[in-house]
């Protein structure tokens, strides 16, 4: 990972690639990289599907090597959803291949004049860029399909299907993941809408050839990789809970505590729970496809595995297994229990290249609307194939649920910077709330999963129906989050390495060992900080102030049974999470 | 003027209506009254459509008196278009007519549970409040009519339309004019999604029995008043301009001056602008009507009659005179040169209850995002109809340019605070750039007219082609007019006054002698000071930044024929636009 691929597609002559040395980049990985670049190159102000976005993609900075479950990729740009900087993680097996490959990250800047549409193609000879007017309108099944027919089933896929094409603001670009099927995606945020703005459907990573990435320090690398693989597998939820049921174990977990949100946040327990639960999917995959959880990694070198397969009652395949947040955001949130609707909902998602997440709170809002009843499986599937179709109505919910909102009058809508609020209602889960309102990202629950310690006691305990200390964890997780993004580790590692102090060293010393320069713990919270004040200046710069770290006022108003609990970390409180 | 109504939708048990004394509200008039009461009232942060927001309306401080051409009327809240403060100034009828009842202003306030709808009958024995039900779905004519039948063809009327009650970001509110009908509306920022959202149909202002409201000083009330309207009869444009061509005389200078937005602000001149003119107009309506312009002012006691009345072929009424934005956002910016529809379209908007300027510009970017094609009649009525009838494409539409961009992923969208822009282009005219960009209200033209002194001559002379000189001009007018607003004057007076020191001075005077305390000069910009301080504090609180206050960046790097030049005021110089 020596080197930089940028694709000026506006070039004078048109489209331009270029490889470059890292210079002032080197060293950074992942999300480290994707907001540096922007940061420095981005136009805070710029219009999000102008010439002067530019779209980042970065492995992490261990993707590539031999080092446990690190194959996560970043994807960088000014977000069409929020307006703010957006890094959108996936995984798949984009990231180790594009590692070994040696790009530290692929810039696509400049915008063409026309609406042509390319692919790339990259080997160990090098880069092509060629026409793709044939994988136009395809959705992302199609469109590896027609990759692989081309290039081989090996090669690494990263594309968009036709939400990105029609730049909308909840469109995701897809990773193929270890079966070479598009079903890991960095979503949120329109990455996939800049990506199409750029006019490029697909870029095919074939790392034939390549070897893997030597750490500096193989002994020590080594010895450090096996202590922290051991450490992941000996954790309850990373060794146990995770791979049994995949991230969906979670819906009895915050289902119990109050904390699921039900019909668009309206409440916080969803009766047909059961029918969703991880159990639930496991006993459902197990009985239809002889394999349930524990059986996938989403990319070669994960040392969970917590995904698996979803078949149809006939046996056939239709999704990988729907991640927690997934069969939330199409279930509960929509009052529906019907695992199979789920699946359906999420391969949609899939084809189309679109966000679950964003996708399920636009059909809840919707359905606040009055555009379908909330449990209705069938006006919920045809409100997702309108998106794909690109019709008025798909156009609207493909953009998200602010401009869903706005368009049909409703004035719930639980978003943060324009993003959609994931799978726990921040008034019976305040820590979550707190990262929600306050992250650089919009409403994510990833960029400081509060949750963990709120409702599953990691790393600590913290009342999660008490504004009391939620802010501290919060700033905390963020600033470790921001760091082990940039790793290409796998967020999933936080459960082992907060709780597990040895897990926090073998990877601190595996980091070490591979750049070759021993690293601290204090090294890494100076990584997070620093992406975070990359992020935190880049927004500022395009207009964000303080208002914007807030949840919608309903939170602090409306009480979220069962518990009555309203959101109660103040405003002041909030303003504070980024005083370190 | 002595009292102020509030009518409450949320109060338990039913709406409440409430009568007080001005209290720490007296002596405001218009803007100055609506935007006291917002920035004082309503929590900035909340949400548009929420119980917290408010909807003000305020007579100008003079309206219901003799004085002339007094009869504008403030509508304020926190707008569902641009997020910020909003006053939207209309004529018509209502002023007068609420001045003469005695209110200076009358605020809705809270919201029900359920979706009734309500009208208010306000009459010298007080307040009724009764069930709509019955005009649920109507347009402002329809609902006219059956107000009419109801209540006598003498009330005024303040309504909306079926955009209001879906609560649209577009929609207006319709005051009656002399022969009411709903051809005068509070147009832009979304004013009525707000008294959507309230419930409230309609407003019905019978003031049989009240009598004209008495100056302080009615000998020199007299003698100003008389000075006041011969300065206006006087002054070419108010004395013959505007009479004889109405608004639409504009259209050949702006035209000519190369500052007329065409195709969705892609060139300066339109080639069929001459269809457009108020020239053209003026003779169609001669023909067809018997009666050109010069007839009609929008109220009683106006003295300038800008205005007049729009037949078809076969001599039935359409609509009102259409204005020069209207023309041109409905004309020249969609490429369409053909009156009929023009009137046409006005005719819908009216009726529908819509912005004409965000409704033209609207349709200018679905255009361009290829909905049709510039210069198609047809479809841009069939697109204004589908706003009305509630397709899920006319509810993109009818919630303005900024969300169908981003819905069609059109780079190219002309807001500013999410308001688009009127009919002059800030590259050509760039005097009312700065205007658009660091206006409280979004792109508003109105709000600090710098187009009279860039291409008119009016109050200096200042080349609308260079930065020069413009935040200077912007800053002047932006204190005038907000001063102007709140006497209930029309807009048209600083033609005059501007020009005219003995007119500015009769108007001093005209206030002094109202009120009963001698007016300088100087009391006229501190009112106008205080009035913008108001807002700007509101939009700060409201989360609004210094890059709120820019126009899109590419009206900095496109540069419009025919005079190839680009927007080139700095940000430094908008950054000092209120330093006073």
């Amino acid at each position: 990972m020596d080197k930089i691929l940028r694709i000026d597609m506006g070039a004078p002559g048109g489209p331009a690639v270029k490889t470059e040395a890292l210079g002032e980049y080197a060293g950074l990985g992942g999300r480290a990289m994707t907001s540096a670049v922007v940061a420095k190159e981005v136009p805070p102000t710029c219009h999000p599907l102008s010439d002067a976005n530019k779209l980042v993609i970065a492995p992490g900075l261990l993707s590539g090597s031999a080092a446990a479950i690190s194959g996560r990729i970043s994807v960088g740009c000014k977000s069409p959803l929020t307006g703010g900087i957006k890094e959108a993680n996936s995984g798949g097996q984009g990231a180790q291949v594009m590692g070994r490959l040696g790009y530290a990250a692929i810039i696509l800047e400049g915008k063409a004049d026309d609406d042509s549409l390319y692919k790339v193609f990259i080997d160990k000879d090098g880069v092509k860029l060629e026409s793709a007017e044939d994988l136009k309108g395809l959705g992302n099944y199609a469109t590896v399909e027609k990759l692989s027919a081309q290039y081989g089933s090996k090669v690494a896929c990263v594309t968009i299907g036709q939400a990105g094409e029609m730049k909308m603001s909840a469109a995701s670009i897809a990773f193929t993941d270890v079966e070479q099927r598009p079903t890991r995606h960095a979503g949120r945020g329109g990455v996939g809408a800049v990506m199409g703005s750029k006019g490029i459907k697909a870029i095919v990573l074939d790392d034939n050839g390549m070897k893997m990435r030597q750490p500096a320090d193989p002994e020590k690398f080594k010895a450090a990789n096996k202590a922290f693989a051991a450490g992941l597998r000996k954790h309850p939820v990373t060794g146990e809970g995770l791979p049994a049921f995949g991230t969906n174990v979670l819906t009895n977990v915050v289902n119990e505590a109050g904390g699921y949100p039900t019909h668009n946040f309206k409440t916080g327990q969803f009766e047909g729970a059961s029918n969703l639960s991880g159990e639930t999917q496991a006993a459902l995959e197990n009985e239809r496809g002889g394999e349930g959880s524990a059986t996938h990694g989403c990319h070669r070198g994960c040392v969970i595995r917590c995904s698996g397969t979803f078949y149809d009652k006939d046996g056939n395949f239709v999704t990988k297994q729907p991640e927690y947040e997934t069969v939330w955001a199409h279930g509960g949130n929509c009052g529906i229990d019907d695992l199979d609707v789920v699946a359906q909902l999420d391969r949609m998602d899939d084809d189309f290249g679109l966000d679950t997440i964003e996708m399920g709170a636009t059909i809840g809002v919707a359905m606040e609307a009055g555009l379908a009843k909330f449990g209705d499986s069938q006006a919920a599937i045809r409100l997702l194939q309108e998106v794909g179709d690109g019709t008025p109505l798909g156009r609207i919910l493909g953009n998200g649920a602010a401009v869903t909102g706005q368009v049909f009058g409703v004035e719930r809508v639980p978003v943060v910077k324009r993003q959609s609020m994931p799978a726990y209602d921040p008034r019976a889960v305040q820590g979550i709330g707190v990262t929600y309102a306050t992250t650089t990202m919009g409403a994510d629950h990833t960029a400081g999963y509060a949750v963990a310690t709120n409702l599953l006691g990691v790393g600590g305990s913290v009342d999660a129906l008490k504004p009391e200390g939620q802010v501290e964890l919060s700033r905390n997780l963020q600033i470790a989050t921001a760091a082990i993004d940039s790793t290409g580790m796998c967020l999933f590692i936080a459960f082992a390495i907060l709780d597990q102090p040895d897990t926090f060293n073998a990877l601190v010393d595996l980091v070490g060992a591979f750049i070759g320069q021993p690293m601290t713990a204090d090294d890494v919270t100076a990584l997070g900080q620093s992406v975070l004040k990359n992020e935190r200046e880049f927004n500022r710069a395009a207009g964000f102030t303080a208002n914007d770290d807030r949840l919608p006022d309903y939170f602090k108003k409306e009480a979220l049974a069962p518990h009555n609990v309203t959101f109660g970390v103040t405003d002041e409180e909030l303003d504070t999470v980024f005083n370190w």
